[in-house]
């Protein structure tokens, strides 16, 4: 097993923002030669799979300005400082779209560009939702539209780009396993 | 169907990096109030599952700067200027494991996180492996051991987090559903 760490000689802040930092690092490398690394610091988020009691998935359709486009991907949001994953879960699912749940459970949690972001996702399966309101609460900058979907018209969607993140991705092929298993 | 565009009213250039540049753009959001963007711009990269002949899993094992730690995940790299995703597969395939493939076949593609980056991972399987050089051809500063695992193997190590990353998760799901698929 070769030793693959890379130290940090110098750490250059060169941005800190409302969401993401980003850091430049001067490594010395397992060879004793130095490079640079652009780093993203990013508070973590969670993502929620929500199946209502007529088997549809509860989804979210939002602007994404990255991409300069809209995407419809399952609820998400990302954690506010001390708070812990299952609550924010909570939180993002009835925000977005005014679902609450008996539990969140722990489905997994994964890095999402372990390239250059230390971005993690902890996702979530909402058991037993209600309705609680029928309206969404968002935060003052956030728009978002509520979609309930077919796991098959998902897939369709992820078909023709209008789900194309990770996430969502991951989660409709966890849907399909959980299918599969259970006949 | 609202609109849920948000205009750039001015943009920033706050690093150009590199992978990636950031970017702070001031938009106007579909209420008429204004926010703020934080975004990252990056090439966009590929990712491989390959399979070897004895039904094994190629994959690289990484420092990865973001986290301070060691991830194994399929083989995936950045691309290139002007390159098409193919040629990117394949070339990566072949630097980081001196596996080169029969053809590239596409999967699917995600965005890793649409929230602040444009980064798009492109997924292809690998078709006929030829292991066409025992050494690896790794860029200078790039430091990569070569794993081969069974699937079971792979499930575990995503258990124990040594697997953690959003791209390797999917794939993981991808090929167990292939193969109860083809049951």
């Amino acid at each position: 097993m070769k030793d693959l760490e890379e130290k940090t000689i110098v750490k250059k802040d060169i941005y800190k923002g409302k969401i993401i930092d980003l850091e430049l690092h001067d490594v010395s490398l397992p060879n004793g030669n130095t490079s640079k690394r652009e780093i993203i610091q990013h508070p973590g988020a969670v993502a929620v799979i929500a199946l209502t009691n007529e088997n549809k998935l509860v989804m979210v359709k939002q602007y994404r300005k990255a991409l300069e486009k809209s995407l419809v991907e399952i609820p998400a949001g990302k954690m506010e400082k001390g708070e812990a994953p299952e609550i924010t879960a909570m939180r993002e699912l009835e925000e977005e779209t005014g679902y609450s749940c008996e539990s969140m459970e722990p489905i997994t949690s994964f890095y999402t560009s372990p390239g250059f972001a230390n971005e993690i996702v902890y996702l979530y399966f909402a058991n037993r939702l209600t309705r609680i309101h029928e309206n969404q609460a968002l935060d003052e900058d956030e728009f978002v539209e509520l979609l309930e979907v077919t796991i098959e018209e998902a897939e369709e969607m992820m078909k023709n780009k209008q789900i194309h993140d990770a996430k969502t991705a991951y989660a409709l092929q966890y849907i399909k396993l959980q299918r599969l298993n259970q006949k």
